[in-house]
């Protein structure tokens, strides 16, 4: 009955984007436990007193051992996964929106190549355009449309919960393993990519003709949306840096 | 998406015994809003002020309407089906245990006939045996071993999206398809940026750098992995043409 003791929830890092309660941050923390997640991060969280938070029983260690951090990119940096959570059904970004119960086999699958980061917005506000530009995709827990936001702690729990139910029924049917594919691109990588194509595009003179079309955070929607390899991450930087040095090299003065 | 809206969670009594932090209240009547459960029951609950219960965020109303109770006998008299919930996997109760993923079919089939009791014990102790003997079965939410114990709200959350959920996927088998994803690059278009790609990267002399990383076959194939949409692969296309432009105007001779 304990199947969510060896599942892929272990490469899981929740990640808590400005959280002004510090019991919402216990709560986490203690639902974690409950259902194997052990990496717990925290970007510029309201109250610095939260690892002392009481709603955290049995969660004590995880709390303790929680990161803090001081930007989305910083607290993503290592995954190659990252996805956003959002009670909202129409959005103006343009990410692919899928709903928790479809979502949970992409992230398991993803869990077991590297780690997925998964971002929870603040009580208030929940994420910021700025924050899901860091993401592959956005996902919602199907509410009611009466009442879609749920308390911050309370859309962990489903979600940790979702994922473990999705590792216990593949216990269960105990299929053979999927080959392994291609290892995804680290997020790290992909942000080094968004910056020199950037710098590249910025030195061709890409950004007067149309500047509307890529500022260096829609490159790295782009560069999320194209589920680059880690292998391929590093060949197109390649060329972004030859094609840089040769710009460069040729530009008058 | 909004698939917990029709659902057969109008037909549950979330049943909370002996309940004694007044912000746990709120919280399960804000997680019964999300999730389209209408009817809450207290069992002598401790504190009679849990009505004006903070946290129950979007769930005044449902809070306003609950009923308290003496006794567990009173809060089921009206249900045809009563569930004890519990976090202990050994039990001296001689009554079945099912995991929640297995016991949503049978709640939302039992909910289609007549109202459906869950019962929650306090944060605490959870039920006692004189609570359970009230009870047709007893179901726990599968957690690791380490960390069996749940916060009260967050184990009724749990029990309501996995009954909501099970709705929403009997609603989906039914319905239709899946909405549409952003169509992606027609073959025409993949082949005329590989082409103005390898353009780029030769005047950016590339290839007597690299010589056997990126042929022009090599872009296709990294091309196709990237699975770029017809709109993306425009916007990268655009992107290369006025590198292109800048490495021909720039070059000497």
């Amino acid at each position: 009955m304990s199947a969510a003791d060896s599942n892929s929830n272990q490469s899981l890092c929740i990640v808590l984007v400005r959280t002004r309660n510090p019991l919402n941050i216990g709560a986490v923390a203690r639902a974690m436990a409950n259902f194997g997640a052990a990496q717990l991060r925290l970007v510029a969280p309201y109250d610095v007193a939260f690892r002392e938070a009481r709603s955290a029983v049995g969660a004590s260690e995880l709390l303790a051992n929680a990161e803090v951090c001081q930007s989305v990119a910083e607290a993503v940096t290592d995954c190659s996964l990252v996805i956003g959570t959002t009670a909202a059904t129409n959005r103006s970004v343009s990410l692919p929106l899928i709903a928790l119960p479809e979502a949970a086999p992409q992230i398991a699958h993803a869990a077991h190549a590297g780690k997925v980061a998964l971002l929870f917005g603040s009580e208030k506000r929940g994420l910021a355009n700025q924050d899901m530009s860091y993401c592959h995709w956005l996902m919602r827990i199907p509410t009611t449309e009466q009442s879609p936001s749920m308390n911050l702690a309370q859309s962990v729990v489903v979600v940790l919960y979702e994922l473990a139910r999705w590792n216990r029924s593949q216990a269960i049917v105990r299929s053979e393993g999927i080959p392994a594919a291609d290892p995804p691109a680290k997020m790290q990588s992909l942000l080094r990519l968004a910056e020199v194509m950037h710098e590249t595009l910025d030195s061709a003179g890409y950004y007067s003709e149309a500047a509307a079309a890529a500022s260096e955070e829609q490159l790295r929607r782009l560069l999320n949306r194209m589920k680059l390899t880690e292998a391929d991450a590093v060949i197109v930087l390649g060329m972004f840096r030859q094609i840089l040095w040769k710009l460069r090299a040729n530009s008058p003065g």
